[in-house]
């Protein structure tokens, strides 16, 4: 069976860049390789809409979210985290494996944080030296408030805003520099169409100038020798080759659509989908969602496992089912990177099929057609 | 120009291993990912030839050998490390930024180090607690006795051996069991026949009671969650899906041609090679030589930068030139991998050709003889 990946990452690669990655290996301290990373490390600052650097590691985007943590805090230091599901926590486990204290907020899963919480955590706790928030929580789906945050932080000289954004970045609006994220963590599998291997972090000059005290022990992530490195169009160490000549596709994939046409498509796709759950009677978890994927609330007589199999049986339609107490009791369905309006049609259909045969009354169509009228009403 | 790469690391990637990466992407907690992994893990414990788990991280070779040594180690611990080239310097590194104190037994470049001065050393200085080395050091060629550094190292309960594999696993023999291997670390892009950005790692029972009392900080590199999750044929974290598809299919490579045949490979074409740069009158660096790589002294006439440059421009052959002070006075031809007997004829064709053009007195034909008849006498 043709197998379909809906799943919050990986994601689709476009055959042309499984095929580029598939040409014969050059070597990386050959000019080839300088001149496509050179291009590359432009269109990253495009996508991240910064101009600092935006580091290249050969890693998961966890590395990255590593990275953020020990080249910019000290021991002992002290940093709020926005915990409303699996990625906020692993904000926290880092933080805690490397002896920095955390002062946690946490959001119900599917919420989003209350600015003002954060702002009150800040006033309540002055020894605060970083804020720690996803821009996407890939568990729940949910869009965190990075504007409204960054404000908060940017008053303060003494206080950085640290923004996963592995499942946002390239489909959700984040002018890093605009904005003031002080950094930015990324990853390959995601909206960049890439296989997973590959992580990107940037920081701001404020970050940089938290690097300078920073004592927390790092080498294979140690970001201010990968500066040097990159600056010259190298790497520290042995980059992941195969994966950053997939990346120069993608990226110019991404460059040639336009960065803020990636964007209303995926704004586009995300309407569909959600005004296609609505009309099957169904709620969205996430509040408010992210464009790059969409959790459902499933009724009490389905299991979200079992519909997540089915799906995959039936269909060969990857999905993901919920996370630690939401298992069971929700679907995630993504679309972010390569996916266009047939896509969301497909899965659409298939989601009412399956969910019909699984009891749930269905007039077939009715989602679909929800789906239709957004894409109809967008030009798309 | 046909680029050939004859550099230790990148190394040429079959052609159906390439392919094979081409295929669309899956998800990595699919069924199919699981069995492939399965797979992969068992052959790679062939390789590593242990029953131990062969753990397989996201990272280059450098993030394994972090690994090794945050792992196993405590803040404050003293390690002997061998340090005589670039890769031995790194264990020095990397344990100066985790707060490790290192003893280095310093061996001239080119050299292997004398056993018996390792063994003098942890009489000397009790309080050492692990001996960090380089199976091959690739920054010169030498292939450091493993064997009989085990053979010191096993006598002692309170102290391990971890061996940096990375450019020598696969092609040379370093059964990790039998030898008492603690820890020995390994890369994607050498003898493993796969672009960069996979690394490897696996630990002895006494390795792994080092890890109960380590207290080094990690997160990423956490070897004990690794552990827990690859026994479930999972990782900690999204794992380089398409490097593990065509890591399938280079171990099936491996184990298609007998481990033993495949060390008896490398050993005859390292002969050749060796034999035709003697009989240009041209001496070898590495005492021993490793046969993964031929690290070529070349006379003064001859600079090192330009012989590398021109044989990359005339014939499309990628080497690697010396290292800090050896830059230019030496030229590394590596055989690692994909290689044959006609590798080993191009490439000392095209040496005798270049050396020729750049002034040093060559008989056409004179090293290319001598690597035939090794092959012939070898019955290759």
């Amino acid at each position: 069976m043709k197998k379909k990946l809906f799943s919050p990452g990986p994601t689709p690669v476009p055959e042309g860049v499984l095929l580029a990655m598939a040409q014969p290996l050059f070597h990386h301290r050959d000019p080839v390789f300088e001149e496509l990373f050179q291009e590359v490390r432009e269109n990253l600052k495009y996508v991240f809409q910064t101009k600092q650097d935006v580091l290249v590691l050969a890693s998961s985007g966890t590395g990255a979210m590593e990275a953020a943590i020990v080249n910019t805090l000290r021991r002992g230091d002290t940093v709020l985290v926005i915990r409303g599901g699996k990625f906020g926590e692993r904000w926290g486990e880092i933080c805690e494996a490397y002896g920095v204290n955390i002062i946690p907020i946490d959001v119900e899963w599917g919420q989003a944080v209350d600015p003002v919480l954060v702002e009150r955590s800040l006033e309540t706790y002055p020894e605060i030296r970083a804020v720690l928030v996803q821009a996407c929580e890939t568990s729940t789906g949910v869009l965190y408030p990075v504007k409204e945050l960054c404000e908060i932080v940017k008053k303060r000289d003494d206080v950085i805003i640290i923004v996963d954004a592995i499942s946002a970045l390239g489909a959700v609006d984040l002018p890093m520099d605009l904005w003031g994220i002080d950094v930015m963590v990324a990853g390959s599998q995601k909206v960049l169409m890439l296989p997973p291997g590959l992580a990107f972090i940037a920081l701001s000059e404020k970050a940089w100038r938290f690097c300078e005290t920073s004592d927390l022990p790092k080498y294979y992530f140690d970001l201010k020798a990968e500066l040097k490195n990159q600056r010259k169009n190298q790497t520290h160490f042995t980059p992941a080759i195969s994966l950053i000549v997939g990346l120069r596709e993608s990226l110019r994939m991404i460059k040639d659509e336009g960065l803020q046409n990636v964007f209303r498509r995926h704004e586009v796709l995300a309407r569909a989908m959600q005004e296609g759950v609505k009309a099957l009677g169904l709620e969205i978890l996430s509040n408010p969602p992210s464009p790059t994927l969409t959790a459902i609330k499933l009724p009490p007589q389905i299991d979200g496992q079992k519909l997540k199999r089915n799906l995959e049986d039936h269909y060969g339609i990857i999905t993901a089912e919920g996370q630690e107490h939401l298992k069971g009791k929700i679907i995630r369905i993504a679309h972010m990177g390569y996916f266009e309006p047939s896509d969301i049609l497909q899965v659409m259909a298939a989601l009412e099929l399956e969910l019909s045969k699984m009891g749930y009354p269905v007039e077939f169509g009715r989602g679909v057609s929800s789906a239709q009228r957004v894409f109809k009403e967008a030009g798309l």
